[in-house]
């Protein structure tokens, strides 16, 4: 029967002549003649068929090490052995699954903004329940159950203007502004807007680079163009680097540059880019044509004394009236800074030097999905308008906020010291964000058990496994975020809880010390 | 100076010669050599290179009337002066925008997994509280805050395969459920998989359609293929039709068919498919190798006696294992049913005959953009299991959901004889889902006028129009979602409060007849 031949079809004669064909042909169906299939029957969806885009996409920060310490992780909880209690997921940035607890203000704001009742029951400061009825106002039938406008409740947009404003000392304008399920949807739609009938859209990135950008690169079937940072200089991004890669990309003739990607502060780098740096940055882009992705999702994240963040739209708009067609779009989001709220999804993109046209054509693009999620929105609100002196939240808020920033900011200081206290590793200083990543010389001599293991396996990849089965640390290999040829990192996070991350970074030094002992 | 030179570029002699070129050659800046620049300096999106798929999108329910919808209603908030107070959206099915309450379970829900000190207040019933403490306990660091599996929450996806295996009678399994926001997420990725290098993906899509599909397959640079359906015969899905479309397709030779949508309960069509017609369209995507996207965001909204809602999945698996290879998506959304929680963006998709290597390339999907908001994937708790007779919630739960379940029923039965009521306009009966498809006769005799706006204006649109400028009541013309040449429909949600949808009929009933008799 037809039913029953699989993946390979069947010819077309005993297609017609099959039973179940007959049968069909022959059935009170409303349709009398019945056509032969129009090809072989194959399954619709198999690895070999699939959009090769998607086949060829890897995602490091949920890659090979990541899905074993989850595995891992499960057998532990079944009971099965392993020389740890439990596992430490210092792989991905995830605030509040490695501990940190939430903002009281934002969690209240979401509590009474869905449940309504709560703002009569004066068990809430009254600037919570203000501040959720003003949102819940600017809502259809006053819910957060209804669509918002595709680009976002206009109240939380204004609030985000403002806040804009207030950082840059420039006025920003709604208009420009949309609010995003987290970043990443607003990354993968900005790349979108990018790509080409007749050629890939290039979109430059840096090495090493967060890997959304070269998953949705790829997966949008648009194409990476690397740019290394310079890791004797801080991570810094160099002019001549960035004229070498595009020059090179152009030769290469793969793709045409549209867009530059730039992190800031860095993932998983942690530089803060001083304002000359991004002047320059933006006059690369600006006599190339290349749009700028200014992804300043750790804009609240900044270390060091000697640095401050600047956001590359203040630097632009301070260049004056030569940038004034210039196009920047920049993204914020929820999941980082002091809020943390990774799971619920808040973000928003500012749009720079969009026409009005290009405006609608974005807003078009977010209108198919309909809206971020409502309680994302919610919970950038108080991202860009945080209780302030004087309002019954303040003290609480900022005392957990305060809390948050400077312990991040020990931890911080605490791996970069201990990174650089081991021999064979060195870590630049942690100027922002939320990561370190050191180099670090792990012996040739390991190899030979990685390809064991997997003919492919890289070293680094081996060298976190063995590290996650011999300690229970998840940390990621540099593989996955890209580096130099001839250079191995690791990515950890900073995130776990204080004394966890001192206990984490002992055990790693210990078996950094075996394993290299064991292998050199 | 190079930055003035807007758009056309500039030469590139003059380049390196311009003052401002010069200058960034000398200054102080880390490199020494400075190339010039790579193409002639062009604004990096415009409206005619942006993305040309993105150019060609069109959203209809979101369309040009909506918007002049928006535009009048915001002028009335200014005192600008109509012919009405307020504007009544029916453009689109935003369910709590036009007045439904959402479930007091729901949001109770929302607040004590947001904010879990309500847990020990006392104010919530016990019903509620133990579910928000399962929900967390399943999620890192017991906090919707953390990332959660790209997946989704497992508990949750084991209480949709609960669900699925109640709903069906037969065994679901949750490893091949993944959480969504809103189905529309899942739809784009399940189009997005199918997409191929050398040849567009095509995609038969049902005509009248939800215009999402359209606006997703243009955006996604797939191709849509139409099929219409028999409005004659309660907008039933004849294989006639089917096979009419596939072939001459095939012939056009513009793609290569690798999906069937088929939308159930339908959307903008409200049509019910038995059982029989089900197992056809499943033969008729198994031996045309299509992998069927069944639309099933409607299964609760159905209002007739002699229908009930059968899932794809449960025809499919009653089928037997001659189709044991055989690939459905199904879609459900908190956004429709009685939830109608459509801000939250709450949802999931279940793959049936997905292999295990082909779930692990959606996971990996998934995982780029990493998780549905976690809010929403609670409301797809309830959703999935809503509170039982005997628990402390039932009672109040159950009247809520009836109560929105027998108005809409009621709504469907009000419009559907309203508009068969009227001279001109004939409307099939709505079997589910929330939206009525009449099809009218408008008069050409309105074409002129409709020209004299804009030369490429549809009738049905400027009827639309019309009918808003005059009576504020926003419905959508029925080109936005196909409909056979030579017929004109509009389209309406029946949301509206009972008493509001009345009024909003009776005066449509007065437009139409001055509409009529002005052109005749």
């Amino acid at each position: 029967m037809i039913g029953a031949s699989v993946t390979r079809g069947i010819s077309l004669t005993r297609s017609l002549l099959s039973r179940n064909w007959l049968e069909m042909a022959g059935t009170k169906a409303a349709y009398t003649t019945v056509s032969p299939p129009h090809m072989q029957r194959e399954v619709p969806l198999t690895i070999q068929n699939l959009n090769p885009c998607i086949r060829e996409m890897e995602y490091a920060v949920r890659g090979a090490v990541p899905l074993e310490a989850l595995r891992i992780a499960n057998e532990l909880k079944q009971g099965v052995k392993y020389p740890f209690k439990e596992v430490v997921f210092a792989n991905i940035g995830d605030c509040q699954g490695t501990g940190q607890k939430p903002l009281t203000f934002v969690r209240q704001l979401i509590a009474c903004t869905a449940d309504t009742s709560l703002l009569d029951k004066g068990i809430y400061p009254p600037d919570v329940c203000e501040r959720a009825r003003a949102i819940l106002a600017d809502c259809g039938g006053a819910s957060l159950g209804s669509y918002t406008d595709s680009r976002g409740i206009t109240i939380i947009r204004k609030h985000v203007q403002e806040f804009i404003t207030a950082r840059d000392g420039i006025p920003a304008n709604y208009e420009s502004i949309f609010l995003t399920n987290g970043a990443t949807d607003g990354i993968k739609a900005a790349i979108a807007l990018c790509l080409m009938e007749d050629k890939k859209a290039g979109v430059m990135i840096p090495i090493p680079q967060y890997p959304l950008y070269s998953a949705a690169i790829t997966e949008l079937n648009a194409h990476a163009i690397n740019y290394y940072l310079d890791e004797d200089n801080d991570w810094s991004i160099r002019m001549e680097e960035l004229e070498r890669s595009l020059e090179e990309s152009i030769k290469e003739n793969k793709s045409k540059p549209k867009i530059l990607v730039v992190i800031n502060p860095g993932n998983p780098t942690g530089q803060c880019l001083p304002e000359d740096n991004m002047k320059e940055i933006i006059k690369f882009c600006h006599r190339n044509s290349l749009l700028l992705l200014a992804d300043e999702v750790y804009q609240e994240n900044v270390y060091v004394e000697s640095r401050n963040f600047s956001s590359f739209r203040k630097v632009l708009l301070e260049m004056g009236k030569d940038y004034k067609d210039f196009q920047l779009m920049s993204f914020n989001s929820t999941s980082k800074g002091f809020i943390g709220e990774c799971g619920i999804r808040g973000g928003y993109v500012e749009m720079i030097g969009f026409p009005e046209d290009l405006l609608q054509q974005v807003y078009k693009v977010f209108s198919v999905r309909l809206c971020a999620n409502s309680i994302g929105q919610v919970v950038v609100d108080v991202m860009v308008k945080p209780p302030q002196k004087g309002d019954p939240s303040f003290e609480l808020f900022d005392e957990e906020r305060q809390f948050i920033l400077q312990s991040l900011k020990r931890k911080s200081v605490m791996v970069y010291e201990k990174f650089n206290s081991i021999p064979g590793i060195k870590c630049n200083r942690l100027q922002g964000s939320m990561y370190a990543f050191p180099q670090i010389e792990i012996p040739e001599g390991a190899l030979k058990d990685a390809h064991k293991e997997d003919p492919n396996m890289t070293l680094d990849t081996f060298y976190c496994l063995e590290l996650l089965r011999q300690e229970g640390i998840c940390f990621v290999p540099g593989t996955g975020f890209g580096q130099r040829p001839g250079t191995l990192h690791i990515r950890t996070t900073i995130l776990p809880k204080e004394d966890v991350l001192g206990r984490v970074l002992e055990r790693f030094e210990s078996f950094h010390k075996k394993f290299t002992a064991k292998y050199q």
